[in-house]
Parts: structure tokens; C-alpha cells; sequence
């Protein structure tokens, strides 16, 4: 009877016990699942074309700026933070063609884009073709949080992140060896070749330069999406010349009910056909879901104009998407729970 | 008999003489109907608001506009061409807020913005920012048919359309009595109220601005569509500030399978809502008609935001749309074989 009552209250304890940790894992299963996706731009690279070393350290950059997002959003972080706080990694890295390490306009200067877009309320800012801003991501946010305008450009844009406190530095800041070389590689080759200049975005030898535009989109604890993108453009593009990326709609977008976008690529196809909006519409308007709707706009509407780069993705409920028509795509996402996923081929 | 054979004769003649006209009438209901839109901007005025003669004056100017893109169309011309062309009408005239009339900045300069889009191809080119091109329409189309961008801003869209051979003014040219004396008001204005920073696109006293974005979108006789829009911006606005006339997207978009649109408004919630690339997603992904979408996007997601303006659209059917949600916009259209319109106000 002693035993019997004291297995009794055994059974009770273990039965209430399985009650608290069932609802416990309810509960989490209730929160949402937290994800980030990041990505270093669509690229040419095959594999073996990258140098051992250089491509460790790609995989090494990428996986320190989505720890630091995961980390972020793990601690509670909104979105837009956490989107602003990744592409300043990838901006400082002069692995990528943003902030350090931005490629040169023909004259032989940097003008960097960014944008950023707040899922929640719709809420965007942009800087283009900014010259002393470190961190245009940065400057983006505040056009984004700290000015009744979306968009700011050139010297003006220069001027508000001066006011806003933001961290200015001489344009040569943005010098790297590499890029300034590709710059002299890509003016040595137009001389050599007619450029066609009637045909919409075909840059000369686009997979020469270097493409290396970063990008994020996170979904946080309370089911806030946002998105953003920083780029300096294309090796030996005119001066005042503006890509896809610090426009919300061709380079970013951002809806809760949808799906945040980032893309990179030849920006002026991806301006024509307004690709990040056009995925969010796709999914708003005929109920298809992210990755087919990716699937279409980068292999079918992107293509038939001869357009090529790619696109990150990730909806409402913390699905991930990536479309490329590239042999590469620098990129690396981490969901809540499961393992981080860092790569750069088409085939990994 | 003689009669008889006469008679079938006249007959026989009556008979195939119908055949034939019943043949032209067939292949001329064949030949698509062309039509043009135009606008001069959303606006504040409420009947009677606006003096006798500035009323008829404006109606004068669009009306001038209209029937030299409608005679454009007649003879052929392309949609880019009557679009471009009857916008650089209304950029000459100082009625409206482009070009010639242009609002003045914070720092009491003119920046003017352009667009256009040939819904053929999806090409497209704009300029922002620009101060000493006499007509942006004309580089906007120059970047669209002589570059590989689709988005020039400041300094280097100013010598991409010195170096097409394009009219170049000094800054000065843009200047109206009217738009300065806009300027003060906005100015005082601001120095008594506090401005909310942080409301997106919610520009002090936007109705006491002169807005006066201008647009026109074209379906030629071949059946292709084109749109463009072109402004000064608003009234006050910061250095460097880009709306949504440039991007193509949120001011302008055309697509010969759906339709082109030109919009006008607070130009932050266009850009924040993709709004004339969204009116052709609802068309194209799920099959709304323009007249439907350009309602939703106007009185739904244009007012959820808190947002102020309005569009004009043109089908590959030759149908017809405006919205707006402001007390008045300038408007007009003709399609072949109707009669002209002519409007300002809301009940017209």
C-alpha cells in the first residue's frame, strides 16, 4: 500500500510533469520559427575557379555575419535590426562588393547603393550612389527611421548621414587592389570590344566584374520580416549611374504577409521587371507560393529578357527560397532549430 | 428586260459595294483604338479655388497636349515618341511642377525627375536629380534608346544629356514666381508646426504644395503601349530627394500585355507600394481589370498607408482609367473616334 501510493504519486509526478513539457513545447512550437538568410551576389564562379584560401574566407565571412544575425534574432532582436547589423559585416569585409570593397565607377570612384524595408509597416529607406557614408546600409535605416523620405541620393544623402552621426570616410576608404584591378581589366576589354549599348543592361563582360552584392532578409521572434540589400554597383558603370538595389520594389522588398526579397544581378532587368515587388505580388495576388514564384521570375520572366542574377527569399511562416541563374550565388541561411547552411555553387 | 438587267446590275453593284465597305469597316474595327492619357499632377483645388482664368489656361495648355499626342497617334507616331512629346509640353509650360515651373528644394534649387517605359520590350530610362536638363522626359528616353542604364541621377545624367546633344539650361531657367513664392509659404509653415519625422511621406502641408506631377501613357496604332511621368518633386524637399517619377515601379511602368500607368502623389508611399507596377501584377497574375486594380490600389492600399494621389492608365484594349483620392487631378484623354476630355475636379 506504502509502495502503491508512493508509485501513485510517481505516476501523478510523471504524468504532470508530461503535461508542463508537452505544453512547454507547444508553446514553442507557437513562437514563431525565427530564420535568416543572407547572401554575397550571384557570381561566375565554378567550382575550382576560386582559389582555396579565398573561398574559405568566403564561407568564413558569411558564417560570422548569419551567426551574428542568428544570435541577434535568438535574443529577441527585431528584423530591421538584425538585417541592418549582417549587411554591415559583409560591408566591411572587402571580400564583397559593398561598402569596403565596392567596385569603381568608370572615372575611378565608389558610389554605393543600399536599401532596407520594414515587412511590418511597409516602411523603407535608401541612399544612392552615396561616396562617404562607411556604412550605407546604415545610412539607409535612418533614412528609413529618421526622415519623412524613402530615397536620397548623391551628395544630399552624404549630408543627412553626416547630420544622422553615421560613420563618414574619405571615398578611398573603399579602395581594394582587387577591385581597382578589375576596373583596369573591364577598360582594357571595351577597348577591344564594340559594346552593344542599345541592349538593356548588357554590361560588358558582366561575370568579369565583380559581383559581390550582399544582402539579408530576417524573420524575427514576432513574425516581423525585413529586408535589405548594399551594393556598389557595376565595375566601370557611369557616374549617376543606379542598379536595382537601393530601389524598393526592383532590389528589396518586404511585406509580413508575404515574403521579404533581396536580389542581385544585372540591376536594370531587375528594375524593368520589378522583381523583389514581383515576387510579393505573385504570392498576394495568385496565391503562389515564394519559391515557385521565385522559380518563375528568375528562370522564366528574367531569362526571356536575358537578364541573369538571383534572388533570396524568405515568407510569413520562416520558408526559405533561392533562385540563381548563375553558376554561383554566395549565400548561407539559418532557420530556428536547425543547422546553418553556408554555400557558394550552384550544385551544393 | 433591258430594265431587269440594269437593275440586277445596280444591284450586283449595291451588293459587292457593301461587301467591300463591310471589309474596310471590319479591318478598321481591326486596327487597335489608339488612345492617350495624360495628367498635370493630383491635387487640393476644390471648384471654384483656382481663378477663371488659370483654370481655363490650364485646360488650354492639356488640351494643346492632348490633341498633339492624339494627332501623333493618328499619323502613327510610336507610344515612347507621343509620350515623350506631349510631356515635353506640359514641362514647358510653367503651369505645371516639371520642367520649366519646377518646385524648388530646401536649398531653393530645382531637381527634376523622368521616366518612361516602352511596354513593347519592358526597356525603360529616367533620370533624378537633374538641374540643367531643359526637358528630363528627352534624357529619360536618351537613357532609355542610347545607354545600358535605366536610372541616371545628378551630375552624371546632366553630362549623359549633354553629350546626346540634348537643349541644356542654367538652373535658373526652371525658376517661376510661383514656385518660389511656394517655397516661403512651406518654409513659414514649417517654422510654427512640428513636423512628424518619422511618418513616412507625410511632407508638411503637401496640399499647400504645388503639386503638379505631369504623365501621359500612350497606346500607338500598332498596339504597343508606352508611359512616362516627370516632376520637380515637392515643394521643400531635402538635396538629393528621389520620388517615385523615376522608378520605374512605383511612377511609371508599361507593359503592352497588361497596360501603362503614370502616377502622381506623395511620392514615398508609391515607391513603399510599387503602385504602377502594381496595378499591371493584379492585371497579369490575377486577372483583375485595370479599372478594378487602379481602385484597390488607390482607395485600398494607397489610403491603408495614409497615403495622398493618384493614377491614369491605359489598357492594351484601349480602356481607360483614373483614380485619385485627392479633391482634384488635371486630367485628359482621347481614344480614336470619341471626343476629348478635358478635367480638373473630382465630380467632373
Amino acid at each position: 500500500m506504502n509502495t502503491y501510493t508512493f508509485s501513485g504519486v510517481k505516476n501523478f509526478l510523471i504524468f504532470y510533469f508530461m503535461i508542463l513539457a508537452s505544453s512547454f513545447l507547444i508553446a514553442q512550437d507557437n513562437t514563431p520559427p525565427f530564420a535568416i538568410i543572407i547572401h554575397g551576389g550571384a557570381g561566375s564562379m565554378q567550382r575550382g575557379s576560386l582559389p582555396d584560401n579565398l573561398e574559405k574566407l568566403y564561407r568564413k565571412t558569411m558564417q560570422e555575419a548569419l551567426q551574428k544575425g542568428y544570435e541577434m534574432l535568438d535574443h529577441g532582436a527585431s528584423a530591421v535590426d538584425v538585417v541592418a547589423a549582417t549587411i554591415k559585416i559583409m560591408e566591411d569585409s572587402p571580400l564583397f562588393n559593398a561598402g569596403k570593397g565596392a567596385v569603381f565607377t568608370a572615372e575611378g570612384k565608389n558610389e554605393l547603393d543600399a536599401s532596407i524595408m520594414d515587412g511590418a509597416n511597409l516602411n523603407a529607406g535608401a541612399v544612392a550612389g552615396v561616396t562617404r557614408i562607411k556604412n550605407p546600409i546604415m545610412a539607409a535605416r535612418q533614412v528609413m527611421m529618421q526622415s519623412p523620405n524613402v530615397l536620397l541620393s548623391g551628395d544630399g544623402a552624404n549630408h543627412f548621414a553626416e547630420e544622422q552621426g553615421l560613420d563618414m570616410v574619405n571615398n578611398h576608404y573603399f579602395y581594394t587592389k582587387r577591385s581597382w584591378e578589375s576596373l583596369q581589366r573591364v577598360k582594357a576589354a571595351e577597348k577591344e570590344k564594340q559594346k552593344n549599348m542599345h541592349d538593356k543592361g548588357s554590361h560588358l563582360n558582366w561575370f568579369d566584374t565583380k559581383s559581390g552584392t550582399v544582402g539579408c532578409v530576417a524573420l524575427d521572434r514576432k513574425g516581423n520580416i525585413a529586408a535589405g540589400t548594399s551594393t556598389g554597383g557595376l565595375t566601370n558603370k557611369s557616374h549617376g549611374r543606379i542598379g536595382d538595389s537601393p530601389i524598393i520594389g526592383a532590389g528589396t522588398y518586404a511585406d509580413d504577409n508575404t515574403c521579404g526579397i533581396s536580389c542581385t544581378g544585372q540591376g536594370e532587368y531587375f528594375i524593368r521587371l520589378a522583381i523583389a515587388y514581383r515576387i510579393t505580388a505573385m504570392m498576394a495576388f495568385a496565391n503562389i507560393s515564394m519559391a515557385d514564384a521565385m522559380k518563375m521570375v528568375i528562370h522564366q520572366h528574367l531569362e526571356k529578357l536575358g537578364g541573369v542574377g538571383g534572388a533570396i527569399g524568405l515568407d510569413y511562416q520562416g520558408n526559405i527560397a533561392v533562385e540563381f541563374n548563375t553558376p554561383s550565388m554566395f549565400r548561407a541561411y539559418h532557420r530556428a532549430g536547425e543547422s546553418a547552411h553556408v554555400l557558394i555553387y550552384a550544385d551544393e
